[in-house]
């Protein structure tokens, strides 16, 4: 009885409190002053301390880098190494294997002020966000408007979802086209075609897909009960082609529109696109490839309500923290008439495109290949090109292996058979850093002139 | 020969504006002090602003929440509305029904200043760290000592990999386990298990592993053919028993276990975990399920490889913001003794299971389960129980489903069923915020009063 008695008037105590609250709103507010005030400027000052270390403009210190004698330590751009990167490794290989793109990272340097965000102690622990989605709602309106000002997608009318980037985003689409059909669904993309539709494919195959090859293959086989998803890359990586599916709409089909490049960065922008499953992700647009966060319009709500089903199965949502990162990304890209990002993307690209094509004219040895200007709908004039890849090909008959041609002259490039062609072509990264772009340069140029003087030499010998 | 000559005339220009830059390291740092500095205050005053928005202590304003009048909005806590969240809904239900470890937020309002951090616009960028991994060391190495003072695993000797929640990794484990097997492994946990285990293997199924139930039922079979994955979760949730892995050691066997409640916070801590697959998640350590971040401990080599090749195809790595959140709330975890969160957590979660257990004591129409006083490795003592959840048992013998019996009186729990067994079992979380934990008592102590009074009716009619 006395056990029962105080619980009755814990709860009492505890309800007299709740109202106390709730009569008093600002009560909270009051304490939060005291203690809440100033509480994020430490956070500020140790972010902006790191910013102030020296690395030469060759690297670069971040928060979580590793520690020596109570500070971060420099982490140095490929070919850079010293205390500062401020000692350049002559022989080092100029690596432009992979599709990194860091050639924005001195944009948002530029934006440091707008483009900043504090993340509290106690921000989004929660599961869910208060409509008990998985998703930012803010951010998703903020990539609408992003698309709305690039003029390179329809997004009125298609559901949206995030992924662990476009990669996990693949995986969930093509889980949702197969997981109902009667057949195990063969998974197509046209060659030369990026890598991991197939490793990933293959990686997660189950009874309800298989990687099937060559889209082109498809197209003109006879077979018409086949049902067949296919990946269509536009612009397609490694040759940037604008691209449509090839698969005749003959056959049970669904494609997947993988619109990475899809940017005014990387080629005009002919009409918005506005395919029933368009994937796009941050890491081709700002540049934060590690934020891994990408983005899917679904037309259809069952694919879309399947995909959502993966994402949440997979790992319940992608991390807060990334979600709010990219809100603010968006809403710096979106200051003023939201054109700044995008004019600098596109300058940058198609200087180093101008560049790249300069010295590979003088070769008759190396070609690249052509990128037609056409008319832009965000520009609203015709542009030239500016690719996120040079696609070398290796002329004479005898260089059957390009990469390996590149490697003698200490470039690192991708070679053609990961694109499921042959190694005569190589594809070559213009989006990493300045140093890695130019020391591609300087090791290009090098090589087509060594090769200039050989023929010259054998001319006159 | 003139394009060449331009060409030679650049890549000599910019060779010397590299020099430049390697002969003054400091030049840019200069550069930076007067474009960086005070870059971070704009995004600490934003944050301060947002956290000054009154929300009656039943909710909190986000920096990336709904927008009105230029403010983010208030989101309330369940049963509380109006723009401050001042207004209770008396009919309100308390739902108790998922894991949200929100009880911890009040916690890191308290560590306000040595819990924020800040995101500069060019953090972490690359697809890679610069050891060319997903993982970044730092927070590795924190993760480490923080269970070196919790003292409740064993992690030298093991390799550690992150993943999207645990809920990814535990995926990923029995996609490493059963790769290689002749036979499809058959995936089992002893009843009563976590849910997940079986909806999230039912929807990854593949040829190499498929959900196969109760692991008690496996042990008993004659079947020594079969190859197993167990999963083992202790403290198991529901009940919060301590666990080892129940099916015999002469088929070929793999044990996930997850410990996810191994800390102090839930459980004595018997002795350090030392197992071969131990899987950990930032959500019952620190209370943020929605950074999406867990790690796991993994002592052979080959099995660790194939778990980050799992990652790597899935999503290539887990947000760096992610990553860099996680380690500042490592750091203030280990901040003086490293003892305060833990000390914190067990006080609430002990505190919660003291007052709920007052109320089920006067019942004889509920029981709940016995949590035994164990000697803890981290506190060195003997300590009382504090477990995760409340398994609630209906013992009258009409009342065989409990979770419609609670739903009646305005509770709302997990059903027995979806971990496996009778629905005479309900779980109630005791993670979530004071609101709801309060709510679930004020309900819970009515419908054990108004069951005694009835009792007490008839016995006198």
């Amino acid at each position: 009885m006395m056990r029962r008695f105080c619980c009755s008037f814990c709860f009492l105590a505890s309800l007299a409190l709740n109202l106390f609250f709730v009569i008093n709103p600002y009560y909270l507010s009051g304490w939060k002053k005291q203690k809440l005030s100033s509480w994020a400027e430490e956070a500020a000052a140790e972010a902006e301390a790191v910013a102030l270390i020296s690395c030469s403009g060759h690297g670069r210190a971040y928060l979580d880098g590793a520690v020596v004698d109570g500070k971060p330590v420099c982490e140095c751009n490929t070919c850079y190494g010293g205390p500062h990167c401020s000692l350049f490794s002559p022989d080092c290989a100029a690596d432009v294997n992979s599709g990194d793109p860091l050639f924005l990272e001195p944009f948002w340097m530029q934006h440091a002020a707008s483009s900043a965000v504090v993340i509290a102690g106690w921000h989004r622990m929660s599961y869910t966000f208060s409509d008990h989605s998985y998703i930012s709602r803010e951010l998703e309106n903020h990539i609408r408007r992003v698309h709305a000002v690039a003029r390179n997608a329809i997004t009125k009318g298609k559901h949206l979802i995030f992924g662990g980037g476009s990669t996990q985003l693949l995986a969930a689409a093509v889980y949702a086209l197969s997981i109902n059909l009667s057949s195990p669904a063969e998974v197509v993309a046209a060659v030369p075609c990026y890598p991991d539709y197939k490793t990933q494919t293959d990686f997660f195959e189950n009874m309800h897909f298989e990687y099937d090859g060559d889209a082109l293959l498809l197209k003109n086989s006879s077979d018409t009960t086949a049902n067949v998803i296919e990946f269509v890359t536009s612009p397609n990586n490694p040759d940037g082609n604008l691209r449509e599916a090839v698969v005749s709409q003959g056959v049970s089909v669904g494609a997947i529109y993988d619109h990475a490049y899809y940017w005014p960065h990387y080629t005009a922008i002919p009409a918005p696109a506005n395919e029933d499953v368009m994937i796009f992700t941050i890491s081709k647009l700002t540049g934060h490839a590690g934020t891994r966060l990408g983005w899917a319009f679904v037309k259809d709500e069952d694919v879309y309500q399947k995909m959502l089903s993966y994402i949440a199965e997979a790992e319940q949502g992608i991390s807060r923290e990334a979600q709010l990162r990219a809100l603010k990304l968006m809403k710096t890209i979106l200051n003023g008439d939201g054109m700044e990002l995008f004019e600098y993307a596109y300058k940058k690209m198609s200087d180093r495109w101008r560049k790249l094509s300069d010295i590979v004219s003088l070769s008759k040895r190396f070609s690249i290949q052509e990128v037609p200007s056409l008319f832009c709908n965000f520009f609203e004039k015709v542009r030239g090109p500016s690719p996120a890849y040079a696609w070398l090909k290796c002329e004479r008959n005898e260089d059957t292996n390009c990469t390996a041609v590149l490697r003698a002259a200490n470039i690192i490039g991708r070679a053609g058979s990961l694109f499921n062609v042959e190694d005569r072509y190589v594809r070559l990264s213009l989006l990493k850093s300045d140093d890695d772009f130019n020391l591609l340069l300087l090791r290009l140029d090098k090589l087509v002139t060594q090769d200039d003087d050989r023929k010259h030499y054998f001319k006159n010998s």
